[in-house]
């Protein structure tokens, strides 16, 4: 009888066409997909934990989630199985044997995704699902200049969608870069945590910024409202990805 | 009573969903989309004349075309109008008014092709549409050894496509950069012309090298051959993109 044992998985997607991570009833999902195959490997049905969601639309270039599987088989068999299953779309990138008390959600460190901006005149034939095309000229450094006040420990309720609001909402950003590549804006944010929407409402509000519709000044005062609805509009999900998921370390490392 | 004006166009495309640039009876080109909407703005059949072809599948960033219209409009006016007429895989970048004796083909001094090749274990959800996939390393210091012999004035009989070799194959290739980012492997090249397959047919000979399956110094002897079937495989359209059209000046500066 072979025992229980736990893989770790690391999940690039493109977001286009998933109604995002997390399983729902009649929807495809990413979750959904990687459980369905992984049935069709196991025998069972194997649920999947994943850092986190990432809503739909979004895309990963490394996701990871864990699952147990009680059956002997090495953990690239499993990755190349997988593969041969999935949708172009997904792809498991790395899969490693892990310890019985890791937890991909719970064990995260940090996150860091990026969001990209098309700055230019005209709309992009081959990036048009994966930026977002702003015609306006944004001016960077005002969008730096306001991206310094969303650096550290803050509560961050004007950057959260309404609904999902919590009794706690303080997060720490440890990171928030942004570099114009050619005719794209680049944003790369990584924090401890992020609330639902956070990336793509510091967006819509840092873009609101870089046209000088508003002041690099008014985000503190906007943090303190710890109201939505005076912060940006929300950006839209496909250009955001996420891009790395941090355990203090490499968990892939074989 | 307008007159004849000829205008220049800059065109990006996803190659996915195209059999190719030029007009083919019952398939969905470049061109005869371009000309279906043209038709739609100056109310009557109006050809347009690209630099030249690209393959079905193959992109473009900057592809040049010309045309006539006998209709009083400013050149952004048509671009705007072309864009709201065409699918998302195809965007008119730039619109100027040209001289009567500008052409599309005849005035190119050079043209830059760029060649994406993901060199990584596993494949990408993100960019399988753009870039071909080769799982074995490749070593990119033999590749540049073998791309300098394909360097200069040189007859490239060897790397055309068999059905279309004509009686001058010679070809000036001013240069051939190969760089690896990340995990990508960028080929550049830039040559007076381009014969049918010629970028494809290197690319497939210089992975051959990367591999060491083919030593670089076969290249000068494979030249010499004339023989398409002593070169590598054709590299699959996807990874290709027509990246720059050079008429001596630019055109496009307004």
């Amino acid at each position: 009888m072979s025992s229980i044992k736990r893989f770790a998985i690391e999940i690039e997607y493109d977001g286009t066409n998933f109604m995002g991570w997390q399983d729902q009833p009649d929807q495809r999902t990413v979750q959904s997909e990687i459980e369905s195959a992984l049935k069709k490997i196991s025998g069972k049905l194997t649920r999947i934990i994943g850092s986190g969601r990432t809503d739909s639309g979004v895309h990963a270039l490394a996701q990871v989630a864990h699952f147990e599987i009680e059956r002997d088989i090495l953990p690239d068999k499993i990755r190349l199985a997988l593969n041969s299953i999935l949708n172009k779309d997904v792809v498991i990138l790395q899969c490693v044997e892990v310890g019985d008390n890791f937890h991909a959600q719970h064990d995260t460190e940090s996150k860091t995704y990026e969001y990209r901006i098309l700055n230019r005149r005209a709309e992009s034939a081959l990036r048009q699902l994966r930026t977002w095309h702003i015609r306006s000229e944004l001016d960077i450094n005002l969008m730096r200049e306001a991206s310094n006040y969303l650096i550290g420990k803050i509560d961050f309720t004007s950057f959260c969608r309404k609904k999902s609001i919590t009794p706690c909402n303080l997060r720490t950003v440890s990171s928030l870069n942004i570099e114009r590549k050619i005719d794209e804006i680049i944003l790369q944010i990584t924090a401890d945590g992020f609330l639902r929407h956070m990336v793509r409402n510091i967006v819509g509000t840092l873009v609101e910024v870089g046209t000088g519709a508003r002041s690099a000044r008014n985000i503190p005062i906007l943090i303190k409202s710890k109201d939505r609805r005076l912060a940006g509009p929300t950006a839209p999900p496909h250009g955001l990805s996420l891009i790395n998921v941090d355990y203090g370390k490499d968990i892939f490392k074989e």
